[in-house]
This record gives structure tokens, sequence and C-alpha cells, in this order.
């Protein structure tokens, strides 16, 4: 599954769903995500569970999606490979 | 906000937000929990966002809540202090 187009509660967001073989490896995929967001200083939401993360990307402050979060979704499919 | 007993499509959870300073912090208290749930074979849902970290703990194998969720929750709060 590839990035949805979400619009959720009126608010535009990009998600999409990573599979892991396990807990571990989808919480050390949710780190690289995090230190990326980190340099960039735009944060998504990271629903990390069993042999999955869903990465959510959407720009808080316009309450939609920025070109940053198109940006960063590519970024996050780059940490994935 | 404590632990919140939700009924998610039938099946029942336990569900507490934690809040934080920043994205780091709260990742930080995510891959402490992580810890413990590999510590027991026994994993939350965590939603990591920017100042604040969701757990929501449940049993997948039985679709609701086990004596062993309640332990977890009851340990998460002590990962939190």
């Amino acid at each position: 599954p590839e990035w949805q187009l979400l619009n959720r509660d009126g608010i535009m967001q990009l998600e999409r769903c990573f599979k892991f073989r396990n807990f571990k490896q989808a919480l050390a995929f949710t780190n690289r995500v995090g230190e990326i967001a980190e340099d960039v200083g735009h944060h998504p939401a990271l629903l990390t569970e069993w042999g999955k993360v869903t990465v959510t990307w959407w720009s808080h402050e316009m309450k939609g999606l920025h070109k940053n979060d198109f940006i960063m979704a590519a970024r996050t499919d780059e940490v994935a490979k």
C-alpha cells in the first residue's frame, strides 16, 4: 500500500503503513523516521505496532498538507528501503 | 488523564496518553515502553507524536483484555515516572 490521501476531521493528511517482521524492526523504523523528522523540525504521527508502523504527515499549523509533507513522505520511503 | 477503558470495534482496550516537552522525549518514552514490551513478548500500540505518546494495550489473541494488559499498563506508568 502506497501513501493515502486522507481527510481526517477536516484535516488533509498523508498516511502509509509499512510492514516489518516483528516489533523490534518496526520500532527501529520509527526511530529512523524520528531522526529525519528531528533533522527538519517537522514531525509525523508514528503508530508503532507489532510488525507495522503507520506514518502520518500533515502540517499542524495550517491544518492540512504543505509541500514539505510530500517531501517528508518521499524521505520516509527512502528510510524504508 | 489516567488509563481509559475503550471498546474499539468490539475489542476492549486500555489506553493512556502521556505528555512530553517535545518529539525527542516522546520518542525516548516510546523506546522505553518498547523495551518492557520486548521483555515480556507482549506489545502495545504506541502512537508517537510531538509532545505525546498514546499507549494502547490489549491482547490480540483474545481480542480483549487479559490480566497481563493491566500489569503492562502499570509497568508503563512506572516507565513514565
